[in-house]
């Protein structure tokens, strides 16, 4: 039994054969993988891993597991169906992201994206399938919840692993995020999420839900994710910083291919990328190091009713400027949980003494808030715009706009 | 100089001159006023009093002010000017609340609302209008400021005091009803809220916004008002002994005009009430005093198309058990900033280079969830009531009606 | 199965049995008990109560009865024999502070300490022992635990409930006090301390310890205890309206023995005794109620090496100003661990490879710090004593020792 | 004016010119050099660096010299004289880690130390000494302020930034720890220390102390220190790692002097250190990439009493085990307050009515806890050793060594 200390969860647990799980090489990597990318060049305290988001998710998953056997409906078949699953659970949730690349997203970008092979590829490596066996779980059931297999046999440990609604992973990296940057935002209330979910029947499946109580804990995790977005993922700076990435990995890795097999591609790190942009020519990989902000935001349009004005900024300054412009357009559901496609199944259940809902109906906020948010903004490469300028041009656009529109 | 420790602000400072006015009868009184009335039977923690929020409402107020300084564009006529308001600022939230009665709404209710009248009263005590004097302002801006009479010569201050946007008054207490109830919902992002406060200017007159980077924080703000009234202030306990508490109270003041008089009416307070409750033989009294639940909640319909269905329910309880049924139907906002009555004048003002628009331009989020919400509820008499026989009252009207729907 | 939400513990849950005791008249007057006395006319915020603190001691003693089954090494005989220990246990502490009365110590003071006669009369009415009764537990094993009695058939949870060394009620009123007042300084290393409690042998007897990785943590709680005292607990404010309470309350119960029957005892409360004060023409009542301070700090002297120094000057204020003078002489051990009173045998158990050693031999830092810690303070009443001259007097006094001593 | 937010001390805010030197390529660089060293390894979270602590001594610097203004004694000469000290405090703060090597202590040792040096350095380059006089601060007065030179010509600034006593450095460090670490014991009282903090004379001279308010948050500021060097910085893990780098950095550096340039010097942080060690055949490197604990702990023993004992266990194990063995043994002074070498200076000086008196007269804690503090532990290399039988003989030792005193 290891104890390990975490600012979010406190002591969380390990077995030995769990221990060995993180003692291989594929996991201590996760020590340097930041788990939030270039953000700490925004917040200069999110210099928190992914090592620590996956014990996190352990630890939330466990939380989870251990509310459904409370409020259990029958979900369990016994106690030992409750130590299979909790067993693959937990080993499933250390693992998730060890498919991650250094700066994830960037690197899928440049790389291709190839997360779910590369965890496969991971998995099976002697390393670690023998520490899989050890642990007494099928590689096949935990891939599937990994990479979110439809066929799996677990449908709820499933969601919680790699789900749409109620996953671990977010539970956890929401509070963690918060933590680390100091963004109070993120912090949802957990206690009373993890103490009403339940597992529901979904046409003869189980499918994860929240009892009545558990709906305005629902809808301040919806919104922790929102204005997590807001204001840390898609803050301009790390924004920009993304973007400056993109040009130094391609300057890192001109010829990608070369990371295709996975032991290359286990060798690299977000310490290893930053150690290697000390050699290179190329002016984006000095700016991620010195935080040089290439680009100047000039413009920002957060509402959906902006579309056409954000356009015809940039058409202006495309005109203007060129391709010293770079127009950066982030979009997400302002709450992830409805995620079906037919637009009528129900998604996340609410529970009460008059049946099972869908969160829509159970709470006027989520159904509100169904749809997309948009984050747009405009930025001009310093080195050669006068920045000032643009703004005016950005400025004068607006103007026009809404004198037409008055 | 007086320091004062708190929670939530940590060191308050008060000047001998706020000092006195803190030391005097009425203010310590705000001792013996519960901030969340009976909510500690729902939350036991919840036990703080008036008294520390009046302190943070003035701590809050002068992060605030400070703000508002540091971002200046012009609204301080100079640093005498920057004084003089800062002082009647912080006196006046320091007062704000104490025209408050015993567990103040139940109190208004019961005996006719006259907050402001009372207010008024109170300041104008002796005791209190030598303090005031001696602090150094005008009662009639003080009351101005409290009551919100559109009329005063300070129209920011009035909205920092008491207005229905960006009060100190709600920025403080959610924070604290979150800190003491435990319930995280209430923690909005305060510093940067209180950051980004800046006075624009709307036809010629000064009014309280934010600056762009202030726009998540405001929706914080909102939201965590509404996520504090779905746990804490609308809770379905907190709501049943607020009705038991009414019931009580008529118990207790039997001829409640003999609370007219100002000099008696500061004689009461929740500790009065709750043990003149017990020498009542009022079964409400010794419910309050005693917890117990004389009701029992048998529905519950939180969303806005359900209002058929608890009107459905509430007819047929009515007709079984006549008025052994209470009906709970509270309303609120969703979010309280555009309280404007002709719909279209701008409310918050959310300034970035482009100009100053309102928070529902700004926001996708806030234009979404502007609206009201409603928490109604069906409780029955446990003592005249077979309680599961009515939730199956009201779980056949339901199952009959989406039945009929589907 | 009921669960409580809690700022410490987050939710706390009770089975319908102690939810029936927590429902009990004597039970629920503890929510009319602060748990702080009248601290909170220095910390206004420390207005928690008993009751509060009563779940919250029961959540502390789960904690620890769940580390000892973890770490369990032989302890509890068998599953029953746990589940039998942690029913008496929950019961214990919830119950543990149902005999004090209004502002503990002093009411003890001015009626005559009775608290464990008035313990046991009161788990002996009626609704106490029938409650009981239904809980399945021993009213005699709760009371032997409660009082402390060395002839308990549960050595163990004796020392969980009310041993002097590392009690569920200390472990849990430091982390409470410290959030209520916002003193960060109670706040111990609670997690490792409750992970590292272990029972070991002793004498043939099973006593409570820590094995050699909570020594730290142990260390941190009983410094922690320290802190608060001298923060909180004996701040010179504190102190004062416990001089005056003495007063009041004697005017309060000017016939003590009225109070000897426990259904009166029970009939008080903080509330009605500050209600009670409304009414008394006595001017320490008042004093209590508006918080006058009637006394003014003098002179304060917290070494070992002042108490001649405060003979001294308590010496020449008598001889000045007579009766006008309080001088409050509190002491407490620095840390309250080594209670024996042949000051060999071991106290706190620290457990480790090598064996089982003494807290101070394990701990340089508790060894270091036993003995006493004193707070002296002199004051004098404000309506009869030139303030500035009685300071002058003990700078007088003290300058002329330092010259002699020079 | 920059705004930046830190999870400790929230807004920090910097001018131009300070946003300029933090902008330095030697400054961004400590964001690649990681506060606590190793001590992610056996505590995950601790992964921040060393660039959020030079911002949070700064703010922490900020807090003190308001503290130090509203307290006034005379000690600033006028407006003037505060903006200059404020100006000086602040850059100084800033910049005083700025010659620290990756994984400071490790590195000092193997390359030699030559820290102050380095940072005289590192001042002096082209890029910095521009920056510098951009923001109108004197060189070598940083200089003497970081390396803490007693000649220089603030003495009370010195002891801000580099004193012993009440140095912003700590003030931040320690509450920073414990955060990312999560644990509590760093979490010393800083409102009322910083709030308490004053200048008085000493001999002629202005030195820093606290008011007789400060004492607690005093002993809670130097009891802090102390727990987090047994909690975190001495923790046995860490502990080992340290030692284990050692091994690798003379893998990774077998030419030290190579780094005497300061280019060269720069151009390391813990980043390039690790990635270095992927290449290495050095097991040592490859164990602190991977976390692999080469050694075993065996024995610990902490108090000062044990150090025959310490030492006669080595004795057995050195002959038995010989160069397998590593004997760790660290010591600190259990409060670093009187750092005089004459024993009889007055070091942190307290205030009172009474005159001012050394933090030793003043609180007995501290006075009890004059002196050392050992932390010795007695580790061997598990690849050489029997880990469970080098336990069983260093148990032997300690049995037969109470036998002999029993």
């Amino acid at each position: 039994m290891k104890r390990i200390f975490d600012p979010i969860h406190h002591f969380i647990e390990l077995d030995e054969r769990e221990t060995a799980l993180l003692d291989t090489v594929p996991m201590q990597r996760l020590r340097r993988l930041r788990q939030l990318g270039l953000a700490y060049l925004a917040f200069p305290a999110a210099e928190h891993s992914r090592f620590g988001h996956a014990l996190g998710a352990l630890a939330m998953g466990e939380r989870v597991l251990m509310s459904l056997r409370r409020g259990d409906s029958g979900y369990f078949a016994d106690e030992q169906d409750f130590l299979t699953q909790r067993r693959l659970l937990r080993v499933s949730l250390l693992l998730h992201d060890i498919g991650h690349g250094p700066f994830s997203h960037a690197c899928e970008a440049v790389l291709g994206m190839q997360h779910e092979v590369r965890t496969q590829a991971i998995l099976r490596l002697p390393e670690m399938a023998v520490a899989l066996a050890d642990a007494d779980v099928d590689l096949r059931d935990v891939l599937a919840l990994v990479t979110g297999d439809p066929a799996g046999r677990y449908p709820v440990l499933r969601e919680i692993v790699s789900g749409p609604n109620l996953d671990a992973d977010r539970m956890d990296y929401l509070w963690r995020d918060s933590y680390f940057t100091g963004v109070v935002n993120g912090r949802y209330d957990a206690d009373q999420l993890v103490a009403s979910m339940r597992v529901f029947d979904r046409h003869g499946q189980p499918a994860l839900g929240v009892d009545g109580r558990g709906v305005v804990a629902l809808e301040s995790f919806v919104l922790a994710r929102y204005m997590m977005f807001s204001t840390v993922y898609f803050h301009h700076t790390t924004r920009q910083f993304e973007q400056i990435l993109h040009r130094a990995l391609r300057a890192v890795w001109p010829e990608p291919r070369t990371l295709d097999g996975i032991e290359e591609f286990l060798a690299w790190d977000d310490f290893r990328v930053i150690e290697a942009m000390r050699y290179l020519n190329e002016p984006a990989a000095r700016a991620v190091r010195e935080r040089d902000t290439l680009f100047a935001l000039v413009a920002e349009f957060n509402a959906e009713r902006d579309l056409s004005l954000f356009e015809a900024c940039l058409r202006e300054l495309r005109a203007q400027y060129g391709s010293a412009v770079w127009a950066d357009s982030q979009e997400q559901l302002m709450h992830r949980l409805p995620l079906v496609l037919d637009g009528t199944s129900p998604t996340v259940l609410v529970g009460s003494r008059a049946g099972v809902v869908d969160a829509r109906e159970a709470s006027d906020l989520i159904a509100r808030i169904t749809g997309k948010v948009y984050w747009r903004k405009l930025y001009v490469e310093r080195s050669q715009v006068d920045v000032e300028a643009a703004r005016a041009l950005c400025l004068a656009v607006t103007a026009g706009r809404r004198a037409v529109e008055a």
